[in-house]
């Protein structure tokens, strides 16, 4: 069975669209996503970036993110075919940690907790697929490397993209 | 630079010692360490195992674990010549999370949380050398295995043998 890795911030979780939510109850402004494509994490919201990246150690910020679309039915499908394991960079946000693991068991409920790893870098795992959002955890990783598409990485072109979970039904089953 | 993954419970906290702890407030018996020598986790305590298992999910029982000597001297050498990774079992644990995130940055403050993982299996990492108490953990690793010597390990020779901090310093460094 080939191990395939997958991300949840932008992957499997709406990470995007919970800045937007939270920028929007912080400043009363509703910034469209589609603005934000090709731009960095420093550029996508206008004015201050702390207070954008102090949204990540707020309460709930990981716990209600929406969960992306198909991606319960297509995780269901590939959890019969691969050995999968989520692996989310989270150490960075203390609060994240029970938020991210109660938000699995609530989305995903047939997978294993042992299908689980919150690090600090990724290029400590290693696996035959992995699908990420971010380019600089796919430069590490010993397998194929796959994009998840997002309005923040659009301006990459030296990985495969899928764009959406229909692709990733499409590319892997 | 080699990388070098370690476990914590057994290994840089005392489990053993904090199992004793609590069992000892529970029934009002302190249970000598030597008593569990070569016995596994289901027989190292009189009586219901289940109540023991609980332990691990009550408030501070990770937190307050005491480290294991010498352990922070040789980890803070050991940091320096090698690429450092904490690899812990904690996700079987819910609260254990930010219990053992904030136990790490207490007593291991030289260590950045870029090095800090939280799995379920350990079978997704990969290294140079894994120091673990759990043959398990050592089985489905692909670099050098060597056990951290525990009550509940003594029986198994099948690995390379470390005996406390001083030995891992004498071997490692």
């Amino acid at each position: 069975m080939k191990r395939l890795i997958i991300d949840m911030d932008d992957v499997m979780a709406d990470a995007t669209g919970q800045f937007i939510n939270f920028y929007e109850k912080e400043f009363g402004i509703r910034v469209p996503r589609e603005s934000m494509n090709h731009k960095n994490e420093m550029e996508r919201f206008p004015g201050n970036h702390e207070t954008v990246y102090d949204f990540t150690f707020r309460k709930d910020f990981f716990r209600k993110m929406e969960v992306k679309e198909h991606s319960q039915e297509v995780m269901k499908e590939l959890n019969q075919k691969y050995e999968l394991f989520i692996v989310s960079s989270a150490m960075e946000f203390p609060n994240s940690l029970p938020e991210k693991l109660e938000w699995l068991k609530e989305h995903f409920p047939f997978l294993h907790w042992k299908q689980f790893v919150f690090c600090g870098r990724k290029s400590i795992v290693h696996g035959d697929y992995m699908i990420d959002d971010l380019p600089h955890n796919l430069e590490t990783f010993n397998g194929e490397k796959l994009l998840f598409s997002a309005p923040h990485n659009l301006q990459f072109n030296h990985f495969k993209r899928l764009n959406g979970w229909l692709e990733v039904r499409d590319y892997l089953l």
